[in-house]
């Protein structure tokens, strides 16, 4: 719709009522502080967010440090608290060195952004984050998108790649090429299925291509006492591995992490702009990220027990003959028939008390809506048995 | 440098050479919990960060609401208390509605790219900062990059862009015309000069075109009681105008917003990345925003004690000789040599316990270093007359 004279806005008007007949229209239900609902919606899949330690140590680092850390992380945002949280958050997962920023979001467009660039090659999951996506439209280099979890077609693209170089004469066959990055998710959000992260790394390699992996998902829920999806395949602290983490989901507080080598960190520190120019994340959220690894720590058996949360959630929708997803880690998915049977469904699970995730167009990969189920390891076998009840007996009928 | 097979990051080191050649190596000074550093480089304008009121709005909302808000936005991450802080944000600045990001950086990332898109042309001020110039890349629209502080330049651009358009077939010349939005910080971190916003205004009108502007640095600084330089130049509750902001300067927390008519808050909701896949701000920040914009309201001299310090700080070092850029808001700039001589006069007033911001390429638009020094409004004129001494003292002497 070309521009309106009068009215600078009225083609917002126009995607409106498109967005009204499609059913797509979104609306912000804020929750009270003690919502009475039994919450399967959230990503807090530790239950740690309101862990009594957690909160207080939320609390006391803003009596401490500051409401905010009033300032970029390379002038007066960094505190020592920012880097204890960085120091054992690495330790954790088995790498060198970590850098924290203010959202996982922020985080994932430092590493693909800062980590490939114009000249170079990103190979990106059909089914990446938005973050990712976005990390690779900033970056400014060359996109293949490949399909989802597909590291024959990760090894093509990078092959394609070096075919067309050499011809090009930029760089000699079997010698050297230019920069490559694989990017995936370790756990995809809206499926909840984990990436084949050994045979990535193992396609990559030869061709000296780095693989960064997004352990948003992964974090607290795979791997030797939740040390995540990259732990688990044995790749921590391999030298052309790069993670990223949010500490919004099973850590329970809000911000993001970029793991690794040394001088990769280094670099993101001189390098990336979601860095440089953002504010440093407040103490409170630093404070209660820390609390919660260290929680973790402590106990392990928090992040196994999210798994057993998460397949008996999926058996007994199965059992009923709902199409679920076999869930890789702490995400349950669940189909339905239409963007409009979605959203009538979650309504009806709410208004039985149940308060399930709906995901439909445009923030689905596939367009295929469905209810995003989320096993909090702190849900007990009556809660889980009860939201099987409605969500069972809410289902649309076929 | 091309890729290494057998060291996937060795074109790192290459960059950290040249970095380091050229004396722009940065590392983080973390600082502990009681600096005994006068601070004038964070960008905690009215000294709110450490104000008892605001860490225990910090504190208490961890305690009430958890330490993370657990979610998406439209999922489980919108509270009563995001909604209520959205309320009175948009009320304190004349603005029908507000929508709270996780950080500044985020609400500029989303109402660059969600306002413009692929068929838009954005005009954009060549020294915008680094998340408004994000916004503009993700927004995969046409970007005019126009002279900084230059109406004229804007109104050419748009003219331009309407003629090629009329040329073009695309609309006819003086009745619709493609979709256009002006963007500009409403006070330039760098230099701390204002925006000539009434005039961007005026330029914009006629074609159709929105305005966005980047309150940063202006809110709680200009503007009646800080209601910040839109309100000032008589611009907030536009139709046309919207605003973003950020929660982690005057307001000493972490966050951002979005300001604006309803619709496009709307909008914003269904279609903004950064909104829409993001974990909302964690209740500690938001407590702490909406505590600082509650003490800002309660006492609004505050606002312009931060512009009297600023103007007595660039009169004493004008007076000593100083490069000094009289100051619009709260940023006084003083220009040093190179970038070496800038590391050192901020690292020689450092140890005489004076912390100033050091910028210097690539973090200044026009490639000269300066000091940067913001002037809080808590400081007192003994402390800004040590400043002073301090500063001048360490000059270097050209």
């Amino acid at each position: 719709m070309p521009q309106d004279r009068d009215d600078a806005f009225a083609w917002i008007d126009a995607q409106r009522e498109r967005r009204d007949r499609a059913g797509l229209v979104r609306r912000l239900s804020p929750r009270p502080a003690d919502s009475p609902l039994l919450d399967l919606a959230s990503n807090d899949y530790l239950g740690l967010a309101r862990h009594p330690e957690v909160t207080a140590a939320a609390a006391a680092a803003a009596h401490r440090w500051g409401a905010g850390s009033t300032g970029s992380r390379l002038v007066t945002g960094s505190t020592e608290l920012h880097t204890t949280l960085e120091r054992e958050l690495a330790e954790f997962c088995g790498f060198e060195a970590a850098l924290v920023f203010s959202s996982g979001y922020a985080a994932n467009l430092a590493a693909v952004s800062a980590l490939s660039g114009r000249d170079a090659l990103v190979v990106s999951d059909a089914d990446n984050h938005a973050s990712l996506i976005d990390g690779c439209r900033l970056s400014r280099a060359e996109i293949a998108v490949v399909p989802h979890a597909d590291p024959d077609a990760v090894g093509k693209a990078l092959d394609a790649d070096e075919a067309d170089e050499a011809h090009a004469g930029e760089a000699r066959a079997g010698e050297a090429r230019r920069r490559a990055l694989v990017v995936s998710d370790a756990v995809f959000s809206v499926d909840g299925d984990a990436a084949p992260l050994a045979a990535l790394a193992a396609v990559a390699r030869p061709y000296g291509a780095a693989l960064v992996v997004d352990e948003a998902h992964g974090l607290g829920v795979l791997g030797e006492g939740g040390r995540g999806a990259v732990h688990e395949a044995g790749l921590a602290g391999a030298p052309d591995v790069v993670v990223t983490a949010t500490l919004s989901k099973s850590l329970g507080s809000q911000g993001g992490a970029v793991l690794g080598p040394a001088r990769v960190i280094e670099h993101l520190v001189n390098s990336a702009r979601t860095f440089i120019f953002d504010t440093g994340l407040n103490p409170a959220a630093v404070g209660a990220a820390l609390a919660s690894l260290r929680l973790l720590r402590r106990e392990p058996e928090r992040a196994a027990r999210v798994r057993t949360v998460a397949m008996g959630l999926y058996g007994r929708l199965t059992a009923a003959g709902l199409a679920a997803v076999r869930p890789d880690a702490s995400v349950v998915s669940v189909r339905a028939p239409s963007p409009e049977q979605a959203v009538r469904w979650a309504a009806d699970c709410r208004a039985a008390g149940l308060m399930v995730g709906c995901f439909r167009p445009p923030s689905v990969p596939d367009g295929v809506s469905r209810l995003r189920l989320t096993a909090r390891g702190d849900l007990t076998e009556e809660q889980v048995e009860a939201a099987v009840d409605v969500i069972v007996r809410t289902a649309p009928t076929a």
